[in-house]
């Protein structure tokens, strides 16, 4: 954990202390997945199952998830799981149906009327990271707001355990959140299928979820392809940034900091504190509470490259906005003030009794959210995620009368006649 | 024109009759388009004049354009030219001031309160076609919603004509868009600029607008770069569908047909009858009204991979979801009625007095929209395409008690020992 001082730093070393590793492109991994994907799109079920013998060492067992052993996982809970389970589902419930759009209508001039109409997409896939790293959250938080939006086919695919399984939580939480189908196959096998379909997975029209970099570069080969699948957020290692102050608790803090640092080697971990005495303690609370963590080889590899940062309270809301963290953990007095002034973040975490891992479970928001400065131009998972607008437009021949002229002049400066025409046509019978 | 019966066809040539022609993906451009992109990375504005000189054939004059010369263009417009400028810009104003979507806030449990917050982007780039074929509306359609939504930076670039000027009407329609900065540059180099950044032109968060092929494939490379660019929306040809009974006017029907077709070679013109006698009606209205247009060579060309389809009424919905058109007109009796039933079209146009060219230029809907089936999973640009949320969740103590277990105990099921802990940490001090 390295710690500068802001104010002693120049341009370059102020972008270096915000710079993210840069992504390998890696092209054994490219090929390795176009190889995949022209597999799955020729052969079918039978290439997903190959696939999956080759790289998970299991054949599935079943490969096609019946309802009703996803109700049998469930009703094998015992009652304190299922009850998590469930606040967790309530919750993202309630927030993500506060956010329904409704049809909008204006009559922009008399006889001129335009209506915004909102559908939900027809059938997305949901990829669910498994094997020995199995989120249920993740299912949570793409089957909710996906049943929410009246999405009417949600198909999860997440990858079996060495047993041919899927994880038993997984199971229950996809029994509550009525998926309506549910496969056991991961990485880029699962992403072709459900981009271009086999004979039993049926082809989405949008697909959503973490994974590895292989999930990774198959929804991104996926998307580039003409007619491309439309996905979720541009993929990217988690990461966090907390700020501190004096009235922050470094305990709390250091736990934050570790909480992302468990994810992944390649997490970003970003701290920052309002005087260099705060930054050491936080590091050693960190330091002191890594020593015990089941995770500690990971969280320490992530804790190498992670960053404590010097700065004045008055710098950090455009320090924030220029990183554009995933996650947002403000620690600092009155909280709440510097909101406003943030406009790039994923998901903002206020106050001492908000820790991320709130939102990565329970809370209600969704952890889907954009990373590696995506917040920039990108939201996280909304209800609109899973929704489409289409306009819609009916004018009455008095309508086309007063709007008519306007769209002929219109045309008439772009040089294209049969634009003009079609009005032209209309008022000539209009008037006849 | 081809004509045919859907209740003839068999699967394969319903698919044949509904399929676009595959895009073509031509390495000589992707290869060219890479170049231009490193070129004006590394080169800046000097890459992007030489460009311009390169391929445009002229040094625009000037190549930042001020706020007075757009004024300027503005002042020399005669009344009606205006009036009708400014009749577009206010319908499209008041359509899309009708979209802000509220901040949205749910106590999901008692003392965790959840809100989702609008925040508009802060710099974005639009492309408008200029050259021979300088697209006003383009703009209006681009530059006002960014305007409502709230976005600071309102960039402009658009290439310069033979004599190195700004087509008059763009820069007249720039000044009432109020459009932070403006330059003559288009193509590839264009985009290059808006997504790196040139000593003159700043770095952008989101492109918008459509292009040619090599804009279209600049803004597809520079959205896959790491850190990558956002998009408006999937490049493709435009394409209309039209829904005809025997309540139509086939002389409104082929003035449609041709206002499509009129744009480009490669538009897409698909046109379903509830009757032969009724498509071939449409079909010799289409063709004597091609005979004097002045773009009937592109026309022709379009039309000559047109169809009509005869198909039943009851039919017709699942036809136009299948297909997801980019507009789709509807000239049936009771028009309304198949509204509720459309899940994939970009935009619809309603009843005999709505052709598509009001919502083109200035009925108040945004004309830009997803074409090549993209419909199916994608919306056109609204009011959000500007706007991006974020997620914001404060506990207070006492909601982190009545949360908490519930996080411990899925932090425990993903094994994820630290996010439990974080937790754990809090409700230990709160009760000590």
């Amino acid at each position: 954990m390295q710690i500068v001082d802001w104010d002693m730093l120049d341009g370059q070393g102020r972008a270096q202390a915000l710079a993210r590793p840069a992504a390998v492109s890696d092209e054994k991994v490219r090929v390795a997945v176009s190889g995949i994907l022209e597999a799955v799109r020729t052969g079918g079920d039978a290439a997903v199952l190959g696939f999956t013998e080759k790289f998970d060492g299991v054949r599935p067992v079943p490969y096609r998830i019946s309802r009703k052993d996803m109700q049998a996982a469930w009703d094998a809970l015992p009652q304190r799981d299922k009850r998590a389970l469930q606040t967790a589902i309530d919750n993202v419930s309630a927030f993500h149906a506060a956010q329904k759009p409704p049809t909008i209508e204006v009559e922009t001039m008399s006889g001129v009327l335009c209506r915004r109409e909102v559908r939900p997409l027809s059938r997305v896939g949901l990829y669910v990271p498994g094997g020995t790293a199995p989120l249920v959250s993740t299912l949570i938080m793409l089957a909710v707001p996906a049943k929410i939006a009246g999405v009417g086919e949600r198909i999860v695919v997440t990858p079996p355990s060495e047993d041919g399984q899927i994880n038993r939580f997984i199971l229950a939480a996809a029994s509550r959140c009525e998926v309506t189908d549910m496969f056991a196959v991961g990485g880029a096998q699962a992403i072709a299928a459900l981009g271009f379909g086999t004979e039993t997975i049926a082809k989405c029209d949008k697909i959503f979820g973490p994974g590895n970099a292989y999930v990774a570069e198959a929804k991104s080969q996926m998307a580039a392809r003409p007619g491309g699948l439309a996905l979720d957020l541009p993929a990217g290692p988690s990461e966090v940034m907390v700020l501190a102050d004096d009235s922050a608790d470094s305990e709390f803090v250091a736990a934050d900091l570790l909480s992302q640092a468990e994810h992944d080697k390649a997490a970003q971990v970003m701290c920052m504190c309002t005087s260099r005495a705060l930054a050491e303690a936080i590091k050693a609370a960190t330091l002191r509470q890594l020593a015990d963590l089941p995770r500690r080889q990971i969280a320490q590899a992530s804790l190498d490259h992670a960053r404590l940062i010097v700065a004045a309270r008055a710098d950090m809301a455009d320090i924030v906005n220029d990183y554009a963290p995933e996650h947002l953990i403000v620690q600092l007095e009155r909280p709440d003030a510097i909101v406003p002034d943030i406009t790039n973040a994923g998901s903002i975490f206020i106050g001492p009794w908000t820790p991320e891992a709130v939102g990565d479970y329970a809370s209600g928001t969704n952890h889907t959210l954009p990373t590696d400065g995506a917040a920039r131009a990108w939201s996280g998972l909304t209800l609109d995620s899973f929704l489409k607008y289409i306009s819609v437009q009916k004018l009455s021949r008095a309508g086309l009368e007063v709007l008519g002229p306007t769209v002929e002049r219109l045309a008439d400066m772009e040089g294209l006649d049969a634009h003009r025409r079609a009005v032209s046509c209309r008022l000539a019978e209009g008037n006849s």
